[in-house]
């Protein structure tokens, strides 16, 4: 695939909402300490929270989940990791929907034609817009992508074919199919809880972040990694853009915040808005500096690109 | 080296506390809120949290640390990862001092000789013996191994070298050399937080699980891993006792709290007690049960458990 062809493409991301059909198991909170029990932030009242891994591609996927409803996102699922992920999701408690989606906008995006998206269904049950007549659904589950991954294959089109009701969602500037297309401010709820969109493009166009609506994490996908920051040197990547975004919409938020990437080659899990701010070798810099040392990174090409940007263009749903 | 010879071979952990010389620039709290800039865990006064992972032998590494007083606690560090974790302990305003220590017990105990040791220095400024006398000490750093890892070459040795005043720690029933030999209930001290060891062998005899003070938090070793649990098939193991370990001195904790492995080879980060208690495939089963699956797991020898275990019997520094 040619660089001219892969700048035209548009970057996908995949999230789902709002179902469950066939319940598991679920272990009963029973009093006000118990509430918490899968709590990963350990207050009363946060929302469960586990981090996982896929080792080939260095990808974290995040798992947060309302512990009262048993309503859950799923921040950047792998293809590779989807059983392990529905299995503790299960296991959880969780109550889920199976579901399946086709799209067919692979071949005008490889072309390079003007590609036209659209919602495919439930964008109003998916996004934070005061709907509240649908307190008939008691779970929810949400598959959510950053931006159009390179480097691996996003699970959301598998978890659409095995979860009903599940809802992908991505930014309506990535140019990927999914059922919701984000734009800033939007709001991904789940139960009692919300993940705000902030667009920061930069490594791709259509590059979210996600945070929380109390600012204290922030799921920041290729845009800001722990020392570090996503490439600029193709689908669409602007060193300018990256570094506004980055000032702009992630080091605004609290220094208190904590930073979760899409990816890490290090073997570290998290930091903060403050951390970053202080150590990151590259967004300390001026802006003049960072563009040059993005445009001289001389980096080869991501292992799996030729079939992850296509695939994932179609929520990672690839000849299964 | 022959199974016979394993078989002789005391397993060993190490710790190392209350250092610090050149102070590096620190992060300053400068209210309520900022206090708890690098928490792991969010809440006003919980202690620093992160988890760090080594890819080729799948082993985490913890860190804790009071924010106030700089004291941390490093929990199964790894040689490959040592100045990984040193750069961000000292991008996080923690205050070491560099040590050198050298054991001399290698060779004994690769003879299966009976093996003496001894706490090297420091016991009592290490453990919680309400010795208050020592406030001059405005720092802390320790190095906490949970047992003699026969997959990894742990870098207690090398932090020794790096770090001024660190002191290595390990069961005293580990045969390991190591500054703090620890016994059931001993507690290790970081400013206002500590770590109690519970004594839980089976995979080997050394094996100990470090709980926090509020018991929200296991750092469980190789005795109970998240769905799994450590081998028990050479190094002292012992079916029986792993499982009579991980009922009695694991599953009795509260089922919220937190369970942190030393390995995980899923991509998974944390478990809870609950968890563990409802779905753990093995020790879920009964004693008969367990004892018969783990006799029948017919596994290959680890992969570095030729220079692992002798290198981590003195503190993982190996040619150095």
């Amino acid at each position: 695939m040619s660089a001219a062809l892969l700048n035209r493409l548009k970057p996908a991301v995949s999230v789902a909402i709002r179902p469950w059909s066939c319940k598991p198991p679920r272990i009963e909170p029973s009093s006000a300490a118990s509430a918490r029990l899968y709590s990963g932030l350990m207050e009363p009242g946060a929302p469960l929270f586990r981090q996982l891994f896929e080792s080939e591609s260095s990808t974290y996927t995040y798992l947060l989940a309302d512990t009262d409803t048993g309503e859950a996102v799923l921040i950047d699922p792998v293809l590779e990791t989807v059983d392990r992920d529905l299995q503790l999701i299960t296991e959880l408690g969780l109550t889920l929907k199976v579901a399946c989606k086709h799209q067919v906008f692979l071949l005008s995006c490889l072309l390079g034609d003007a590609c036209e998206f659209r919602s495919f269904a439930g964008h109003s049950t998916a996004l934070d817009d005061d709907d509240d007549d649908d307190d008939d659904d008691d779970g929810l589950f949400s598959a959510v992508n950053t931006h159009c991954h390179a480097d691996h294959i996003t699970g959301s089109g598998l978890l659409k074919k095995k979860v009903f009701g599940l809802k992908s969602a991505i930014s309506r500037h990535s140019g990927a199919a999914a059922d919701l297309l984000l734009s800033e401010g939007d709001r991904i709820r789940f139960g009692k809880h919300s993940l705000t969109v902030r667009e920061t493009p930069g490594h791709t166009d259509g590059c979210v972040t996600y945070v929380t609506e109390d600012e204290r994490m922030a799921f920041t996908g290729d845009a800001l990694l722990i020392r570090g920051c996503g490439r600029t040197d193709f689908q669409q990547g602007s060193a300018q853009r990256l570094y506004e975004s980055v000032h702009q919409k992630i080091f605004s938020l609290p220094g208190h915040c904590f930073v979760y990437p899409a990816h890490d080659y290090k073997g570290q899990s998290v930091s903060t808005v403050e951390e970053e701010k202080k150590f990151n070798p590259r967004l300390t810099k001026t802006l003049h500096e960072f563009v040059s040392i993005m445009n001289n990174l001389k980096l080869p090409k991501p292992q799996k690109i030729d079939i992850s940007v296509p695939a994932n263009l179609v929520c990672g749903l690839h000849d299964i």
